[in-house]
């Protein structure tokens, strides 16, 4: 048996919001009216009422609903790029446009990308200060996912949107994981994203939403951004399933943050007590860490196999390779984390830790 | 009251499958177990158990599920552009993507477009022969859908294929309403399907599902349009609504194009009985056409807003301006046709006959 095999037999699991299955979309449609009118090429009343609720909500003039981050932030470069007349941006190596992309940005927009900070570490104000090109756009991820979803402090980037604002350069905030990171910052969403010229965010991750995204800035920008989501083919006849389940359960779990990243928080001091695993970050800022193991990755899984089995508790389904010594995989806590009882957690972390420092 | 509100108060109506409200998405899903996965970026049982059936059905090695149609039409282009080394394709000037996509083609592939035939005609081989450009693809819309949905000749096909083969161009199927023309031409979908290289179908016109598209080729070529959807940002983490209701009302009413097309003929008979009205074509060829009414839009309104108070049965919500004396509006038969019986069908258009005979 493999370790997603096992993971998906667990009677139980740290992370997530459960299983992605079609009671999602359901539970999400199932107080609705089946009268109501679908949407229609991005008009009537369910797109509009979205739109409205989160630019609201993101202290942004408009929004507009895509299908999906990828579409929208390429979308929101090609705009600010097309504005300045320069084809060129700046962001994280690991930002998403960059590794998960297809190279998009640049078979599609023609857009070259200037790669601020490393691998290992968040863009700072010395970065964007020193960097050597003139570009028409900052994109800033909040948190970093692809490194445990770091964060810079709170006057960092109040520090990085005054000099871009001084400088003439758009700053676009990837806020795949914007609601995660507030509890940490103690600030409204409204004060995150009035640091930045244009904001996107999405429904699937801490949201657990089908899939979607908003894109949110002012009303010039977001008209613009209509006429590119027509040209990739995002401006579909319906996109209600994605906005109905975004809005159900946007209203259930937008306010759970906080308990999700003291939920974080806690997980992490568990794995941090076992013997050869590290969280990184150490102390998380959002729902989510990584989680790395100084074991190679064949030998983790057998690990992992064994305590899911004695415990009937999952703590992922896939393991990623840093070496051939360490691996690490990604934990993002939802609502399952509270149901699993703490004792339960004790003995789980009692069993992991033996059968770790036996392997090390 | 305008003739949206008009036609929306309405008890029944004589074209499309109903209201495209949240029941076509309960309807689809209320079968189905709610433990069933999610698709997953394009993986899974749901999606690829679809993309089989339809490349099957298509008579193709391989399919992919797309959100739009735009999306799966451009990349397909694209791949034959850049196979070539031509970035210039031909269509017909009122194609789909010259008309309703933002010069999309432009914008993001730097594809050139080279217009066959004329705005009130389709394409014929002469048309192709006679191009003076090198093109890598000719896309043909079967039925020219903003002309009536006109058909060329079974062996005018036959012999534009042929041409093009010899000629070293790729041929791609706009087939947005494919299924609908084939109890026209007496051919199944592979048969037609072969004489293309590539096909594109949609699955929320005659099917009526919520929206979504499959483009079918040969191997290489769907491995290619998935790089290009994740670019475009339709490769989502979960497109199963699409695929779900394009599966269910594909069952249901793939087989039905038959008696759509016989409707169709119908109808068109009946309005073509009415003084200063013409369909286009005469006799329809799939299950559209469109009316032609020889009077002013204003007008035209006021006698179908009466119409419909009086029977009691919408025609159409919308009047298309031609010129300052004509107008004219789409029919698409679907479920509906039918559960109007005949007695109130002579009605209707007697009623309609004489309004239109008193403003003439």
């Amino acid at each position: 048996m493999n370790l997603a095999e096992a993971f998906k037999r667990t009677s139980s699991q740290l992370a997530g919001h459960g299983k992605r299955n079609l009671h999602v979309l359901k539970d999400a449609l199932q107080q609705l009216d089946g009268e109501l009118e679908s949407d229609y090429y991005g008009t009537g009343q369910i797109i509009e009422t979205f739109q409205e609720k989160i630019a609201s909500y993101l202290g942004k003039e408009a929004a507009v609903f895509f299908p999906s981050g990828t579409m929208a932030q390429q979308i929101a470069l090609r705009i600010w790029c097309d504005q300045k007349g320069v084809k060129k941006v700046a962001y994280h190596p690991l930002s998403h446009l960059e590794i998960h992309e297809e190279e998009g940005l640049k078979e599609l927009h023609q857009i070259e990308s200037v790669l601020l900070a490393d691998n290992d570490r968040i863009i700072q104000l010395e970065d964007v200060v020193n960097m050597a090109d003139d570009v028409s756009c900052l994109l800033l991820e909040l948190p970093q996912r692809e490194i445990g979803g770091q964060l810079p402090e709170y006057e960092t980037l109040e520090a990085i949107s005054a000099y871009c604002r001084e400088k003439g350069i758009k700053l676009q905030l990837d806020g795949a994981r914007l609601f995660e990171i507030l509890p940490y910052y103690q600030k409204t969403a409204a004060e995150v994203c009035r640091l930045f010229d244009s904001v996107y965010v999405s429904f699937y991750k801490g949201i657990g939403g089908l899939a979607g995204a908003i894109l949110a800035g002012d009303t010039d920008f977001i008209e613009k951004s209509k006429v590119w989501k027509r040209r990739h083919g995002g401006d579909l006849i319906s996109l209600y399933p994605y906005i109905i389940s975004a809005d159900h359960y946007f209203d259930q779990r937008v306010a759970k943050m906080g308990s999700y990243y003291e939920g974080a928080k806690e997980l992490a001091s568990y794995y941090n007590q076992c013997a050869g695993v590290r969280t990184l970050p150490l102390v998380p800022v959002s729902n989510m860490f990584h989680v790395h193991i100084r074991l190679p990755v064949e030998t983790a899984e057998k690990v992992l196999i064994e305590v899911y089995e004695e415990t009937g508790i999952g703590l992922t389904g896939r393991l990623n390779k840093v070496s051939s010594s360490s691996c690490y995989f990604e934990v993002s806590i939802g609502d399952q984390y509270e149901q699993v009882p703490k004792t339960k957690l004790d003995h789980l972390f009692d069993v992991l830790g033996t059968k770790l420092k036996n392997r090390g």
